[in-house]
């Protein structure tokens, strides 16, 4: 069995945003030279989501309106959470919305993907660095 | 190690529905002679889930119901996505209420469920063939 | 390859609930002996979650009271499969916010976590004995 692990750090300049990293996911998996196996990604952090999706402005902007009418930001008085000084409680609500991470299959050396399937990572919380991690196993 | 890669495909006739797909992954899981090992499950179209709960009818019209509410179809011009000339971004929402993909324990040849875990495929935006990929790794 | 099956039993006092299961988890990881690999932890039940976020007790009661407005327990006659004389209606769709599963890679012979991630095992209709599996692989 081979395996690869890998640590992949985002910077969103916002608060909230979303990160196309498709292909900084395929370079690892060419790296990893398994060509039957599983793909993991997942965000490293409570406050993102790794998600895949379609690669459209439009609909990440709906994403971005519908995610703050199921868990707004403010008022942040209204989080329980937000009593540690925190303001992100919403940040950790949207997150299980988009989810933590996805699993994908790796067929003939490559991501096994339909034709619109994009791997993003969704920030709720961001103006700092943060990891997400790539786990590739199989042979 | 062994591994398995089908894909299989749903052509449900209206825009969403439900389909049981469990028998169709259970012969996957024999036709792979893996004894221990995972199954990956997931639609390869992006307004489309794969998902694990309960064969009840009833259940599935109220999940139906309660989708509806959380990310109307219409009207169809609330969403920017729609704006490429699709209806089709409410689809995008259902799909990351109700997920991408399940993974699956394999256990002594068979997928390792509770009493009531059965899988299916849902689809938001139907009316086409559409497919699933099954990924099984193990020994 | 290496596997390790195991099944964890939880028993929530109340209807609803969250429990940190991640010291269980961590002693399955070593009593499996891998080092690099894939560990599988899902709920067995359809009307419980396994998710990872952040262990603080305001942020529990933020996704209690969330849960509750996005999908209500009472009147418990809105639900069509409540019809069937259940009335956990609520407990199937809370379940499908916070997620069956998660997958977390093994490296170094540890979960390979994020500094706040911890493993809860989400309880939406409780007051009974329910099962979630641990499924490792790799080497």
């Amino acid at each position: 069995m081979k395996s690869l692990t890998e640590y992949l750090t985002y910077n969103v300049k916002g608060r909230r945003g979303f990160v196309n990293i498709s292909s900084d996911v395929r370079k690892l998996v060419l790296k990893s030279k398994v060509q039957e196996g599983l793909c993991l990604v997942n965000a490293m952090h409570i406050t993102a989501s790794v998600f895949i999706n379609d690669n459209e402005s439009g609909l990440h902007h709906d994403y971005e309106k519908w995610l703050e009418s199921l868990a707004p930001h403010e008022p942040v008085d209204q989080y329980e959470h937000n009593n540690t000084g925190e303001d992100n409680a919403d940040a950790h609500l949207k997150r299980q919305i988009m989810g933590r991470e996805v699993v994908i299959a790796i067929t003939d050396g490559k991501l096994d993907f339909g034709p619109w399937e994009q791997i993003f990572y969704g920030e709720f919380d961001g103006q700092r660095p943060k990891r997400v991690l790539v786990k590739i196993i199989g042979e």
